[in-house]
């Protein structure tokens, strides 16, 4: 079967169905065609189709884990707020388009004045929408360099025992992950968005990932971090509404007002010595983990979904890795976890550079990550076969309604 | 739609289907399971299924190019003949079962002996074999090592001007490049491949790579690389058997007998300075291509295939890219490309690091490749906006027949 033949939705193809090509040549257009251009006429697309980029939350964080990351911090290059709020507008329009399988901006990749350079950068002309998500965060350096106080669970983190943090892989005053089931469409997404920021901002770091480590959804099947074992297992799920309140979203009476119904995200980038890992035995990896290596079930049980026994007489250590991240262990904080693998080349001395960036999604870092980070950096074991390298928080601000932009509820 | 929906052949159902199960927890039961578990019992695999291992070619040259590349060199850590031999052994033993969907070794993740270490790394336990391939070379340093004379085909490559080449991203004694439509499956693979080699081999360099640049078959689209233009539309394809033999295959009369039937692969980590490139007019960026970006087309034609004009009264430059690479412009030397596009982050001054993995076959590199690299290098205009930062050369011995091994014909 050839790779065309999976792809359903093109953006080409796109623009031929709903007759909004013509529309699409002119500016501002966006409006009616994110209206007009969703896949409700299109054939069913195996790549994910459109993920809605308007809503009470933004994309990319309950929605379907999709299989491929680009995550990018930037920082500003200015501070004239009116720079960024023009971005912000900019990007919006931009990353609006893109989710819905179009090009970056009208005129695309072969714009009709062939002295200009292209409005797309047009790698991923004739992908479909590959159910293409990005979600945007500012960092409390942002709010610092505009003057406007950080909310008090933006402060930084605190450092953990054996952070062994890369100060060019921390941080930045914005970020933005693009998810998809095609890392083209996803490196499109960035790129584009990075390109418009030219003066504005520049990249800090980025992060490419595959293989989400997290479902999001209870109809998605567990993958597997480079460890081997599945990862994400008891992650909070898009369809436990009330836990996603409780833990996830951002209520009016936390505030700050332009966060609420947002969130926060927090990165780590995480080194895992696969290597001593993999001279590891089995019956070592399933006690430091807590979890049985082939099917993923807890200690003691039988099946992947089966509840842990934490309890007296539990069979699961009490540095084991899923006690000591538990909700129990952790005054019932939850988290939603979003994370990818990586593998990031060789690292110069024989092996390769391999690991998991964790993305996790909650509504106070402070009460929820920290403190489970604090018991795992101090008492899990596993901590010998990795090392945080890379370290961010954001603050992500809610979904958008309709003719709303990034940003808008603080900046606007 | 879930992501396991797109999943047909997972490793743990192939076996329930052809009831091999059992027969893989027996060492030696490889022959009998390669041929015996092979996709076609199996329901149809939108992965691409199991790609053939063994043949009188290598499988990953002229099969179809999948969507993912992971890519390492390695060098030998011991000059001990025998050491390497039985390396190459495991390895081919380990490589059939992998691309075939199967774990690395028998045992696999979950072995019997809790005690030891499980024999596959495991982050690939469900997953199907996702079309991977896995192409074995031998570098001229392999050779010299093991005071095996190396053919003149395999003599280094000359510098070419504006050459940027990084040592730790250039040459190697051996390569394995492992092509799959998931990333998981190739770093999978990558990964067990270089964890059997530990005392014996080390990793030199890897590199992922996304979105062929190249079809390698008349059924596959052209994909597009990061200057967003259809790439390789003018390869060579696996359609074009004698085309094949005249540029691709080594043939008995040119020697070493070892790799009658086999190729060279030349690689070529290619960094792209995207920024520049999409500040570049449109008219520019076609010009410098001699292509039209949105369909493909030589300039001066309407649709992709058709053939470019390079007679007099071309429209199509003396510097286009596409006429220095010609066929016409090398006296007649064709290659077959694979190439991928990658992203490895950013590279700390604020741009991110992307560029093209040139990756392509032929049976004789100084007689195809340089002499079309050496006219790119001098007067390729578009290499204002590229550099080539790694480099190497290897010699990929021809497929194996039933029981034979990687460099069993030079080593065995």
């Amino acid at each position: 079967m050839t790779r065309s033949g999976l792809r359903g939705v093109s953006r080409r193809r796109l623009l031929g169905w709903t007759g909004a090509g013509a529309a699409l040549a002119g500016a501002g257009a966006v409006a009616g065609f994110a209206a007009g251009e969703s896949a409700v006429d299109a054939p069913p697309d195996p790549s994910g189709g459109v993920v809605p980029f308007r809503g009470p939350h933004q994309a990319g964080i309950v929605t379907p884990a999709q299989d491929r990351l680009h995550f990018v911090a930037l920082d500003l290059t200015t501070t004239d707020r009116r720079a960024v709020t023009s971005l912000l507008q900019r990007w919006t329009t931009a990353a609006e388009r893109m989710a819905a399988g179009a090009e970056a901006a009208p005129g695309g990749a072969v714009n009709r004045n062939p002295e200009a350079p292209p409005s797309d950068t047009g790698e991923a002309l004739g992908l479909p929408a590959s159910a293409l998500t990005i979600t945007f965060g500012v960092g409390g350096s942002l709010l610092d360099k505009l003057g406007i106080p950080r909310p008090p669970e933006l402060a930084d983190l605190p450092p953990f025992q054996q952070d062994q943090l890369d100060p060019a892989f921390s941080g930045g005053d914005l970020c933005l992950q693009a998810c998809a089931n095609d890392p083209q469409v996803a490196v499109h997404a960035v790129r584009n968005l990075v390109r418009m920021g030219f003066g504005t901002t520049s990249v800090r770091w980025s992060q490419l990932g595959f293989g989400r480590t997290s479902s999001t959804s209870t109809a998605q099947q567990t993958h597997r971090n480079l460890f081997g074992f599945k990862d994400g297992t008891n992650n909070l799920k898009a369809e436990e509404g009330a836990l996603l309140d409780e833990h996830v979203w951002v209520p009016p009476q936390q505030g700050p007002a332009w966060l609420t119904g947002g969130t926060y995200l927090v990165a780590r980038r995480i080194s895992m010595h696969v290597e001593t890992w993999d001279r590891t035995s089995l019956a070592e990896q399933e006690s430091l983990t807590g979890r049985t290596k082939g099917e993923g079930a807890p200690i003691g049980q039988a099946q992947e979904f089966d509840l842990p026994n934490l309890g007296p007489g539990s069979p699961i250590g009490a540095d084991a890795h899923i006690r000591l991240a538990s909700a129990q262990n952790n005054g019932g904080a939850k988290i939603l976890r979003r994370g990818y693998n990586f593998v990031d080349g060789s690292d110069g001395l024989g092996h390769l550079n391999a690991g998991l960036f964790f993305v996790a999604f909650m509504r106070d870092p402070h009460r929820q990550f920290v403190p489970m980070q604090s018991q795992l950096a101090r008492y899990d074991k596993m901590m010998e076969y990795i090392d945080h390298t890379g370290s961010a928080v954001f603050a992500v601000p809610p979904g958008l309604a309709d003719g709303a932009f990034w940003g808008q509820s603080l900046l606007g």
